[in-house]
């Protein structure tokens, strides 16, 4: 069945693309003044008509990208559940954070009006698709279902990996939108290269979303900057996701974690934002060569892309190549049906933590089933390496059950500093597979993403498309019903009373 | 009493710089991680204190800045009253966001982790001082109390207007800080323009924020967004307000609109972000003329800084030339003692809202006592101006109070509009004397501001010096006490328990 997927998809002409910036943004006025009520309905709408394709969906999907039946429809779960989350988020409304400040002709700095504020859309929303989430992070993935969900339309770029899943699954969203009685222009499905990144220069567009690796996320995010009117850009970029082992830890369950670790970091053929590509152990540990074993009977399998794999076979050999450093486990590529090949995983040891700094090279996101081990072999060594690390989404411990005092201090002095380079601090677990929850964060400092204050995954992924609107002394016919004294949609607020200012004042 | 003020000031030196930054750094892990009730009480020991040296800092403030006596009093109230407001924001403890998620072994996508989110500081932040508000917008001002407030160590660029009262400001901070315990380098001002832009390339900076002209603040939102680690920057830059009156506004209080107006675009010799510099009356009214003697009224005072003249003096002359452009109130200029010449209102008359909108330069900020009225004719004519506005801070409509159906109509199609285009929409009243409340609104869609999604006023200003961490599966040791089970600090929390999942399920 395997056949290869065209990677240069058919470009817009100019006409075509201006009549998708031009509806989305007609469909912005309306879509983003549609009820939250109204809008959960179409989400939750558009979640059916996934699963009811399902079967299809993910037969077309196996063929584009080599995933497994298992894994893709586990991944379509997650996708409409994440539709259906957010339908919740909206039907429950306190996304919209809305306080109201009642007038106060005694507040402190002299007389307050009434103030009402509430989050609205940003306006149409331009999605990059992923390569590696041919469903949770492409159409109608976790930036579409955000979007949408804030009220902004959603134009989407899809990606080139999985051009015919991504067709269908836009047909089956474009269809359930529209029974559900969203406007025309509400989603709209791009497919040219050079088509989305004219949509990015487009002062309609009003922010843009992206998951993909560093040099196309910045190259997008610079243009986004430095528009006449810079846009917000929400890159999902590049991730080590460190991880690290103590020795009461090896100890205990040293197994169980060379093959966790070897589980995680192959997992998906390695094409995870959340692979934990650095392992930090004790000085002397065993676990190297354990890994090592294991990894080598971790059987090849197809990466998502050619250009995947190139850049994959290149980066491996870059750092194999890199003096001092030893290939405990060599990859092999081997040829598959799509023409895409298949590889087995590589588990290189950098040496020391000294030596895993001393090269730049060893601490960049290498995207496939590659891991490096350094060792420590104190906790200074730790810190360093957790400092050096560039921004990442993810950090790992892996400690012992009943940590000694020498450990308890060891972890003690690190969980801060990895809270500070990361958006996830995890402990005896492993970084893939997260959960799709509401305190979830699926974010980091630079390059992990360009928007180190948002997530992309969980529900508080919607605040990335809303902005904060204030109305001040309006009248009840003017509010937005969100707003209104009555408060016909039963919305969550919260409420500054009159004379709760008097503590802010100077002592007399 | 009156000199000018220096308007270069010393340059830090490398070395001096980098000890500055080294401190901020060092500050960031302490303060950050100090408990809200702690950062709390430093910020009400800095209200404090400069509440108590009111009296100084007020008489330094009128020699520097011209402003009189009763403003700068009341601006000094409203930073202090804004420090301690963040100090009740960090009591309350909401602005956390704290987030659990409770283990769930029948979660719908699988077995779900602990994970427990909150939102943490960003790390040093560096403030670049307003000319317009020497308290409130300046050393103590909203932005470093909320940065302060956030757990963020402030770098302020003190502005070159007012040197000796940012001097004696951030003397009285410092030491209020230090006295409440904050950890050296928790705040420190910079004098140099060349350090201030050095400061803002620094890896170690987290973020900047700053209030001030267009093309000052989008060099510097460059500079943040070109970095190799590109940063958030909070540029409040330039904004029209533009504003409009009803014919039935104007039958039932004209007298009262044309003084009101008259008096919001002169406050402050016009030097505020929400001046309302754009008025649309309907064809016909007799406002313009009114509007024009009652400006003629208005004596002329000084303008904050020398640049800050010449660039006014430059715009509106500029304004005043453009053909069809009629000058209603010639404003003229005057010596002043400090050598800071002292102007006299301006109101230019555009003709048509066509011809308004046919001259970019007249929807273009200009700082300074200067405004600009167009004629409408029909409901288009609002709508075309509204649309066509660069991105604002406000926008303001003046109705009747019992409006007709032709005028409810009116305004009910721009109401979304307005919102579209702006952060604050008002009503019957004038954007200047911005409340300092939680439901406040102060930003917009650039140029208004560089980050949309943010305020600069009010205690959700906080939010832009957050973000979120999570910590999945961890030891209770390790755990920030805001994220213990036990809730020492007796936060607010919200919880997802398990179960709750099961409703996103697809159907069976």
């Amino acid at each position: 069945m395997n056949t290869t997927p065209r990677l240069t998809e058919p470009e817009e002409t100019p006409e075509e693309l201006e009549s998708l910036l031009a509806a989305a943004t007609t469909a912005a006025a309306d879509w983003g003044r549609r009820s939250p009520h109204d809008r959960a309905d179409a989400l939750s709408a558009v979640a059916d008509a996934l699963d009811a394709e399902g079967q299809s969906l993910i037969i077309e999907a196996m063929r584009e990208t080599g995933l497994t039946e298992g894994r893709l429809t586990g991944e379509l779960k997650r996708t409409t559940v994440q539709l259906r989350m957010f339908a919740e988020e909206l039907r429950d409304g306190s996304y919209l954070r809305i306080a109201l400040d009642r007038q106060d002709p005694d507040f402190v700095l002299g007389p307050r009006p009434d103030l009402r504020r509430w989050l609205t859309p940003l306006g149409p929303v331009l999605v990059y698709a992923a390569s590696n989430f041919p469903f949770a992070f492409s159409v109608a993935g976790g930036d579409t279902a955000s979007a949408l969900a804030a009220g902004c339309p959603v134009l989407l770029k899809a990606h080139p990996g999985h051009p015919e899943t991504s067709r269908k699954t836009a047909g089956l969203v474009r269809s359930a939108l529209q029974s559900a009685g969203a406007p025309e222009g509400t989603f709209a499905l791009l497919t040219g290269r050079q088509a989305g990144v004219s949509a990015l220069r487009d002062p309609r567009i009003a922010a843009g979303a992206f998951t993909g690796s560093v040099a196309g996320g910045r190259a997008l995010f610079d243009i986004a900057s430095s528009r006449p009117n810079p846009i917000p850009f929400f890159g999902e970029l590049g991730s080590v996701n460190p991880a690290m082992v103590t020795s009461g830890a090896e100890r205990e369950r040293g197994e169980q974690i060379a093959a966790g670790f070897v589980g995680s970091f192959t997992l998906g053929t390695g094409q995870f934002c959340t692979k934990p590509g650095i392992l930090l152990l004790p000085r002397g540990s065993e676990l190297p060569k354990r890994i090592a074993e294991l990894a080598q009977n971790v059987p090849p399998a197809r990466m998502l892309t050619s250009a995947i794999a190139d850049r994959y076979r290149e980066r491996t050999t870059e750092l194999a190549d890199i003096p001092g450093v030893e290939v405990l486990a060599r990859g092999s590529e081997h040829a598959d049906p799509s023409d895409i090949p298949q590889v087995s995983p590589t588990v290189l040891h950098a040496g020391s933590v000294a030596d895993l700094l001393s090269e730049p090279a060893l601490l960049e996101e290498n995207f496939g089933p590659c891991a490096v081990i350094a060792e420590y072999d104190a906790d200074e060594d730790l810190r360093a390496a957790i400092s050096a690390v560039p921004g990442t989404l993810t950090v790992t411990a892996h400690l012992a059950g009943q940590p000694d005092d020498a450990e308890r201090q060891l972890v003690s002095g690190l969980v801060a500093l990895a809270a500070s380079r990361s958006g996830r601090v995890l402990f005896d677990e492993w970084p893939t597979g997260l959960a799709v929850t509401p305190a979830q964060q699926h974010g980091g400092p630079y390059p992990a993403t360009t928007a180190v204050s948002h997530t992309s995954v969980g529900t508080a992924a919607i605040d990335r498309f809303l902005r904060p609107v204030t109305y001040q002394n309006a009248p009840e016919f003017l509010l937005p019903e969100a707003l209104r004294e009555s408060n016909p949609l039963g919305l969550p607020r919260s409420t500054h009373q009159p004379g709760a200012s008097q503590d802010w004042a100077p002592p007399q």
